[in-house]
C-alpha cells in the first residue's frame, strides 16, 4: 500500500503538463477547492489575496520541502506529500497557540511527472484545507529543472494574549510535549530499508503491518490543532512553545536559550509508543536517542507553571517530561541511571554530509 | 560590470555552508536587518513571525524563483538577484493598491554555493527591505539537489476602500501603463547574446554601456511603490489593476476576462524608451511584439473612469494607452495602419518548450 509509487502503473493516465499551460494548470488545480474562513475576502485569481483579520494579530509561517532533501518520492504518495507539506506549516502557526486560517501554496515541477500526479499531490493539499479548516488562498506552480518542490506560507490568527513565543519559559515550569515522539524517525528507517529491499527484487511484498503507527507518522503526521484546542478548554497559557520538527534536543535546547533558563529532562518521562520502542530494537538504535534526534514528529512542546499541573494531570495528550532549571545549570538529561549528561542539538542539519 | 559573475575571482573568500550548519546560517545572513514597522510584532526568530496589521486589511503574495528557469546566475549578479527576488513581490502588493510591511524569503542551495555567494543574495535582499521599507520577518535557508531557489512572500496592508482588483473595468474606462515597457525583454536578449561570445572567448570586453539601461530593467527592476503614492496623491482609485510580469498583451487580457470586458489598445501610444526600440532594430525583433509579450517590466496596468482624465493627463509616469470596450467587441489592438486584430496571451508560459 504504502508502495504504490514505486510500482508503476501501466494502465495509468498521463497528461503532459505542456497541454495546460501555466495559467490552466493552477486554474485546473485548485478548482474543486473552497474557501471558508470569512476573514478571506479575495483567494487565488488576483495579484494577491485579501484577509480581513480584524483586530486578531497576525501569524505568519513559511517553508520549503525539497525532492532529494526533505522527501522520498519512492516511498512518499504524492497525496501524502502535499498533505504532510501543509501539516509542517500548520505545526508552526499551532506551536504560537494560534489558529491558522489561510495557506498559500507554491509548486515547481519538472516535465517528468504528469498532470495526474500533480492532481494527486492537490487532493492531499485539499484535504488538508478541510480538515484543519483553512482556506488556500494564493500560490502558483511554475516548472523546475530537477524534481518537485512545495513553497507553503501559513496565515493565522491569535489574540495578542494568547501568543506563545520560545522565551517565556521560567525556572521551575514543567517541560511537558505532546503525544510521544521518535515514530516519523524510525518511520523513515523502516521505509528506506525496504526501498533498498525493493531494489534487490522489485516483486518482494514486504508486510508492512507491524510498522503501520510509524509509518504513518511518517508519511501522514498531523498538526497538533487539537492541543491548541485544549490548552484553552483547559485555561492553560504555557509560558513557551515550540514545534517538534528537529527532535526534541534541539527543541529543548531553542526554548532553553531563548528563555534564558536551563533544563532537566527526564529520560525515563519521554513518551515513546511501543512500536518504536520495539523497531528502535530491532535496528539496534538507543530510542532515546531517536527521541532527542529524529524530528518530523510535528508534536507540542511547551512549558507550564507549577501551577498549572493540577489541570494538565493525567491527560493522555500531554506528559510532563521535565522542568526548567536556573541558566547556570545548562539543559541536561536525567537519564534511567539517575546520572546527568548535558543536551546537544542533533537535530536535523540540512548541510551535513 | 555586469558580467562579473563570469568573471571567477580566484582570491575571493569561500566559505563552505557545511562550517556553519543551517541554524547559524539563517542567523548570520539576517543579523544586520533591522525591523522598522511598527506592526511587527516579532520577525524571524521564533515558529512565526506576528504582525499586528490593526484594522487594515491584510494583502498576501507569493512567488517562487528557480535557478534555470527564472534567472541565470552566469550574468545576474547575486546581489540584484535578490533585490529582484523582493520586487517580483512587492510589485504584486502594488498591484492591489496597496502598501506591503513585510516578506518572507526561503533560499534552497546546492553546496556548490559558499557562503559569500548567500551574503551577497541576502545584501540585495536587505537593500530591497531599506529601500521600501518592509522588514524581514521570516523564512529559511536549505540544501537543494541542483541549483537556488527563492521563495517570497509579502505581507501588505490596505484600507478596504482602496484596494483595486483586476475585476472592476468597465466598459470606457481608459486603460493606462507606467513607465515604458519592453526594456527587461531587450535587456535579457543582449545578455543572452554577450553570454554566447564570453563563452566562445572569455577575455572580449563588451561595449554595454549603449544598454545599460534595458540591462538594469533586466537586472535590477523596480516596483512602482511611487505609483500607489502618485494615485492617493491625485486622489484617483483605479477600477482595475494588475502588474506587468507576464507582457502587457497577458496582462489586458486578465482585465478583460476578470473584469467581463473588452478592450481597444493603440499600437501606436504603447511607451517605448529609445533603446528599446534601437535593439530590436538592432536584433531584428518587432517592438510591438516585444512590448505585448516579453514580460518582467514590472511596470503597473491599470484603467480609470473617464472623468478621471484630468488628474492624470499629462504626467509623465502614465501613459494612456486605449480604453475599454463591451465584452461582445473582445479584446483588441488597433495597429498604426488603423486595423483592428485581436490580442492573445503570449505570456511567459513556463512550461512550454
Amino acid at each position: 500500500m504504502y508502495f504504490c509509487s514505486m510500482i508503476e502503473d501501466k494502465n495509468q493516465k498521463k497528461t503532459s503538463l505542456e497541454e495546460l499551460g501555466e495559467f490552466g494548470l493552477i486554474e485546473h488545480l485548485t478548482k474543486s477547492f473552497e474557501s471558508k474562513q470569512e476573514s478571506t475576502l479575495k483567494a487565488i485569481g488576483d495579484d494577491a489575496a485579501v484577509l480581513d483579520l480584524k483586530d486578531k494579530k497576525t501569524i505568519l509561517s513559511t517553508d520549503l520541502l525539497i525532492e532529494g532533501v526533505h522527501f522520498d518520492l519512492s516511498y512518499m504518495p504524492l497525496k501524502h506529500l502535499g498533505y504532510k507539506a501543509i501539516m509542517v506549516n500548520l505545526s508552526d502557526i499551532y506551536a504560537m497557540n494560534a489558529i491558522p486560517t489561510q495557506i498559500t501554496v507554491s509548486v515547481a515541477v519538472s516535465n517528468r511527472f504528469p498532470l495526474e500526479a500533480l492532481e494527486e499531490l492537490y487532493a492531499g493539499i485539499e484535504l488538508a484545507t478541510k480538515t484543519y479548516n483553512v482556506d488556500l488562498v494564493g500560490g502558483d506552480t511554475t516548472s523546475s529543472k530537477t524534481g518537485l518542490l512545495i513553497s507553503v506560507t501559513a496565515v493565522g490568527v491569535a489574540n495578542e494574549a494568547d501568543i506563545t513565543y520560545r522565551n517565556g519559559a521560567k525556572p521551575n515550569d514543567l517541560l511537558v510535549v505532546t503525544g510521544d515522539i521518535g515514530g516519523a524517525y524510525m518511520g523513515l528507517q523502516v521505509l528506506e530499508r525496504e526501498k533498498e529491499v525493493y531494489k534487490v527484487n522489485p516483486n518482494s511484498q514486504p508486510d508492512l503491518e507491524p510498522y503501520s503507527y510509524i509509518i504513518e507518522r511518517q508519511l501522514k503526521p498531523e498538526a497538533r490543532k487539537d492541543i491548541v484546542e485544549l490548552l484553552e478548554k483547559l485555561e492553560v497559557k504555557p509560558t513557551s512553545m515550540i514545534d517538534i520538527s528537529d527532535g526534541l534536543s534541539s527543541e529543548v535546547l531553542h526554548l532553553c536559550k531563548q528563555s534564558q533558563v536551563g533544563c532537566d529532562l527526564y529520560e525515563d518521562k519521554i513518551p515513546l509508543d511501543p512500536t518504536v520502542i520495539s523497531s528502535c530494537e530491532e535496528f539496534g538504535i538507543d530510542s532515546t536517542l531517536v527521541a532527542l534526534s529524529g524530528g518530523e514528529d510535528y508534536e507540542l512542546l511547551f512549558t507550564v507553571d507549577q501551577e498549572d499541573f493540577d489541570k494538565i494531570k493525567g491527560n493522555p495528550n500531554l506528559t510532563v517530561i521535565g522542568h526548567m532549571t536556573d541558566k547556570s545549570l545548562g539543559a541536561n538529561m536525567v537519564t534511567r541511571s539517575g546520572s546527568k549528561i548535558g543536551l546537544t542539538a542533533q537535530g536535523w542539519n540540512s548541510f551535513g554530509a
